[in-house]
């Protein structure tokens, strides 16, 4: 399957699943908070790396649906409190207005919550995975998305905020930030595909440096992007002051 | 083993846990956050639960000790995000200032984001306790906090201030705001201490009376009680017209 035909199989599988996930007894002004959230697109690169890495390894792809849909509930999670007045205090997200500023912020704040959550009963259930996978899977997205991880580097980056930082000081923030739930989607790949010790090393080495990679860009298009086609606003860093790879670098550089 | 020994006993187990789980390598100012709010005391009555239903079914004690500081993690997050300004906008809890009013919103989401997600690594990383186990602690811990439960009735209570409910809408908020997350202790006790169907069914009937003699108790306090007493502010349901037990049966009726 070529690239862009494989990224849109799978997407699909994943957009149906999210939507599935969200189809029970919620109350329904959180159903409605978590899905505005959740099922606004996105490009869907975590579960998309899920599903990379088992066809490396030649696994079972349908056994990826569910932990890559863990992972979009976890970062569309980490986004929706990353938007919050208190944070980054951002209007737009993937091209619509952020969760807090259509239902307040106490809803956003509990539809974060709830996908947190959600993203815990979404692997726990998945039953068509064997309970040490499972487990094994849990624990390493618990690890990535939590204080060791994802939420270490936002409180981090909120500190480097107005701050000038070195090279090395922001990729140690970026690779939790955003590095570590990618490679948590790498590694939930591995497990999935069977990969032995030396391949999940690899993979994981892989994971890394797409994490760097995605950044840079990431960076790059806030300084060079416009609001529309990002989907969320440009230029939010240099108005924040925010260290990046082109204000360290130039932009040529980064 | 009387109540008050076995209770203190136990209570020392759990902070020594709690204490032990975070003391690893998390961005400083974010375990400072952390400890401050899961280190503050508390009443411990999750953990006590789950110790309390291993006993009846004279299972390993020990092996309570993970599942009970899980437990004991996701209450305290929802204090936390429960406290924030743009929820019920509390100064005061178990005595001391709310998390917001030392380390400021962010801190305080980010603080509450980590202890939920670590009560995932608690209990994955639990190998004294089977994969098996450990996974429908898991499932049913997720299940129960999240939308279908503990954050779905805070969302349901905000939706409800200032409304004047039926008994029943009550009942159904309590059921999953705090009943949820009482029934998941005994449910985890239960699961430890290898109850079988008809003990676990009991075992949670049991729990959830529990749970609304616990609310009912609670309302009443917030009413009779000082803030000194309560280390919470105490009138608040009032100030927020809030229904509770009190308001819809007196406070006799109560």
């Amino acid at each position: 399957m070529e690239f862009r035909e494989f990224s849109r199989y799978y997407k699909v599988l994943v957009e149906e699943r999210l939507a599935e996930a969200l189809d029970r007894d919620i109350e329904p002004s959180l159903k409605e908070a978590m899905s505005y959230s959740l099922l606004a697109g996105g490009k869907r690169i975590r579960p998309l790396l899920v599903f990379a890495t088992i066809e490396a390894l030649q696994g079972d792809m349908l056994l990826g649906v569910r932990p890559a849909s863990a992972l979009e509930m976890i970062h569309t999670y980490s986004l929706i409190h990353d938007d919050l007045p208190s944070m980054d205090n951002d209007d737009y997200r993937r091209g619509k207005l952020t969760n807090h500023k259509v239902f307040g912020e106490a809803a956003a704040i509990l539809a974060g919550d709830a996908l947190l959550t959600l993203a815990f009963t979404e692997l726990s259930e998945a039953d068509e995975i064997s309970e040490l996978k499972r487990l094994e899977i849990i624990q390493n997205l618990a690890f990535s998305a939590g204080a060791f991880g994802m939420v270490g580097g936002q409180q981090a980056d909120i500190l480097g905020e107005k701050k000038q930082l070195t090279l090395d000081e922001l990729a140690a923030i970026h690779r939790r930030k955003t590095g570590a739930l990618l490679c948590s989607a790498v590694y939930a790949g591995s497990v999935i595909g069977g990969a032995n010790e030396e391949e999940t090393k690899r993979l994981q080495v892989f994971a890394e440096n797409i994490g760097i990679a995605f950044q840079i860009c990431d960076d790059i298009l806030d300084v060079i992007g416009d609001t529309a086609t990002l989907g969320k606003e440009a230029g939010k860093d240099a108005e924040l002051s925010k260290s990046t790879y082109p204000s360290l670098l130039t932009l040529d550089g980064a």
